[in-house]
C-alpha cells in the first residue's frame, strides 16, 4: 500500500437513490503529483468515515456543496508530510488533514493542523477531532445538562455518542444509552459506564425507554431521527433541550413516510413542553471554541474518565463497504480506515 | 353592570370539539360573597382575552390544568379593590389579578400585583403585561435579533407580535408582518411602521412571502403555526431563530393533518440549516425578568416608540363571541372585556 509511484482514489462514481451501494463509487489510480513550491505532498494514514458524507454524495440542497461526480469523495485524513516544498511544513510532520478518501494529496498547507507527537494520532479524528468536539459543545452548549437530569443519548456506542454519554456522566447526570444490538449495550454500560442502554431493535423499545425514564427526558442528544426520536417525543419532559447533531435514520430517504402529518405535533410539543431543538455544525457554529474543547478532553482522556473505541478497518478499497455498514449501523466505535500499512504507521 | 349584590359569571359548560361555540360557556349569576379576615373583594374593570385560553378549555395534557366544567373561566384582570379585610390593600386600589370571567372575585392577595396609577390601567393586561413580556422575552433572549437581520413576525397586529415587529425595528432589522386581511396589514406598516405586512389570506401569500423577504429569513416569530409555518420553513437562512410562542391555527383541530408525515422534514430542516426552535412560557421561563422588561417598555411606550392599539369590548355578556372571535382573527390589536361601565372606571 506504500507505492509512492501511484495514487488510488476512490471518486463518486454517481449518486445514491436511497442506501449507497458499491456502484456508487469508483476506484481510480494516477501517478502521485509532486509538490511545487509552496506546496506539500502528504501521504494518508488514516481516514475518518462518518455520517456527513451521505449528505454531500446527494446534490439535494444542504449546508454544504455536494462532491462533484467523478471526484474524490471527501474526508478527514491523519496524513504525514512526505515531500514539502512549504516552509512551515517538514518532511515526516503529521496533520490533520482534508485529503479526503486516496493515498496521497497535494496540499498549499490551507486548512492543515499540526499534531505533535500524539501517542495515538487517529484520535485526531475522534475523541479530540469532529466527532469529540461535536459531543463537547452539542452537549454542553445546547444541552446544558444539570446534575440529577435524565440524559438520552442516540447511538451511544457511535463516536459522537459514546463521549456524549461519558461528559453527561462526569456532570451527575443519569444517562440512558440507545444503541443497535445486545453487544453493543453492553458495551456502553459495561465500558463507557452508561447506567442503562436500550436497544432500539427491541420489539418493545418504546416501553424500555419509558421505563429506563422514570423522570422522563432532560436532554436528548439527537442523532438518529426516525423511530427512536417517535419514541423520546412523548417522555420530554418540561424545559427539555435537544442538540440535533444528526439523523442517520432519514439520511437514505427517498421520500417522506406517510400521513399523519406530525409537523404541528413536534411545533406544539416544542411549544407547550417549552422544548428547544437546535441543530448545529461544529466548526462553523463553534470553531472558535476548539482550544478550549482540546485542553479539556486531553485532561479527560489521559486520566481514564473519558474512553473512545475504534473500528478500525484496513485497507483504503474497504472504504466504500465500511461507509455502507456505517449507515446500517455495522461499526462499533468510531469508524477509521487505515490508509497506510502498518511498517509505515511506525516510520 | 355596578349591581354590588350579584356577581356574573361566564363558566365552562362543556369542553369543544374543535371551534369554541356560545353553547360551551354558560353566564351564571350569585350573591357577591363578602371578604372575611385576610380577604379582599375585586371589582373586575378589564378582562384579558388571550388565544392560550383555548388550550385551558380541553382536557388534553398541556403545561397547566384545565379548567374544570362549571367553574369560572380563567383569565387575567385589572380590579379594583372595593372592600378589604387585607391589611396590605385599601379600598380603591387597582391590582392586576386574575380573576378570571367574572364580576367580582374574592382574593387573599396572593398573586395580585398593585398596579399605582397608572394613567391606562388596561395597558397592564397588553403592553406592560403578559402579551408584551412575552414579544419583549421571545424576541430578545431566543430570536436574539441582530440589526440588518430579516425578522418575520405572525398575527403581526396582535397583541404579542405588534410589539415583537416594533421592538425588532428598534434593534435596526428589517421586518415582514403577517397578518389576515388588508386592513390589518395597512395598520401594521402605516400605524406600527412594518416594513411590509404580507395577507396570510391571499391565494399567492407563498410567493408573496419570498419575494418580501429577498435575503430569507433570520427571526421567526412563531404564533399561528399551520400554513403560514409552511410557507416560513423553506426560506429560513443558516442559523435561524423561532422563538415559538404560540399556534394559533391549531388550536381547534381535533385530529392530524393528512401525510406525508413532514416531522422528519422539520428535524432535517433544523439540523441542516443549524436552526434553534424554542417553545417559552414567559412566567415560567422569564419570571425573574420582569422588572427589567416593566421598565424599558414603559420607557419605550412614553417616548412613543412602542404604539399599542386596544380592542375593547363592553360587557362581560359579550366574551364568549369576543373569545371565539379572536381564535378566528377577528379582533384587531390586543381584546380586552371592559366590564365595568365607564362611570365606574372613572371612580
Amino acid at each position: 500500500m506504500s507505492n509512492q509511484t501511484l495514487n488510488r482514489q476512490i471518486t463518486l462514481h454517481s449518486r445514491p437513490v436511497g442506501a449507497p451501494t458499491a456502484a456508487n463509487f469508483e476506484l481510480k489510480q494516477s501517478a502521485v503529483a509532486s509538490p511545487v513550491a509552496g506546496q506539500v505532498l502528504l501521504r494518508s494514514l488514516y481516514l475518518s468515515l462518518d455520517p456527513y458524507m451521505r449528505g454531500r454524495m446527494s446534490d439535494a440542497k444542504s449546508y454544504a456543496a455536494p462532491v462533484a461526480l467523478g471526484e474524490v469523495m471527501l474526508g478527514a485524513t491523519v496524513s504525514r508530510v512526505v515531500s514539502s516544498q512549504h516552509p512551515d511544513y517538514a518532511e515526516g510532520e503529521l496533520v490533520l488533514a482534508y485529503s479526503g478518501w486516496q493515498d496521497y494529496a497535494i496540499s498549499d498547507g490551507v486548512g492543515l493542523s499540526k499534531l505533535g507527537s500524539m501517542a495515538r494520532p487517529s484520535l485526531a479524528l475522534g475523541a479530540l477531532g469532529m466527532p469529540g468536539f461535536t459531543a463537547y459543545m452539542g452537549l454542553l452548549d445546547i444541552g446544558l445538562p444539570k446534575a440529577g437530569e435524565t440524559v438520552v443519548v442516540a447511538a451511544a456506542s457511535g463516536a459522537v455518542g459514546s463521549i456524549v454519554g461519558q461528559i453527561a456522566k462526569l456532570k451527575g447526570c443519569y444517562i440512558v444509552g440507545i444503541a443497535g444490538g445486545a453487544d453493543k449495550c453492553r458495551s456502553v454500560v459495561e465500558e463507557l459506564g452508561f447506567d442503562v442502554c436500550i436497544d432500539h431493535r427491541s420489539a418493545d423499545f418504546k416501553q424500555q425507554l419509558a421505563a429506563a425514564c422514570p423522570k422522563g427526558i432532560d436532554v436528548y442528544f439527537e442523532n438518529v431521527g426516525g423511530a427512536v426520536f417517535d419514541a423520546v417525543l412523548p417522555l420530554l419532559n418540561a424545559a427539555a433541550r435537544i442538540p440535533v447533531c444528526g439523523l442517520i435514520a432519514n439520511y437514505n430517504d427517498t421520500a417522506l413516510p406517510e400521513g399523519p402529518d406530525r409537523l404541528g405535533l413536534l411545533a406544539r410539543t416544542i411549544l407547550t413542553k417549552r422544548i428547544k431543538m437546535q441543530g448545529f455544525i461544529i466548526f462553523d457554529d463553534y470553531g472558535h471554541r476548539y482550544p478550549e474543547f482540546f485542553a479539556q478532553m486531553s485532561s479527560w482522556l489521559q486520566a481514564g474518565q473519558i474512553k473512545f473505541r475504534e473500528d478500525i478497518v484496513a485497507g483504503l478499497e474497504q472504504a466504500p463497504q465500511a461507509f455502507i455498514g456505517l449507515l446500517e449501523g455495522k461499526n462499533f466505535g468510531k469508524l477509521i480506515v487505515q490508509i497506510a500499512s502498518d511498517d509505515e504507521l511506525k516510520a
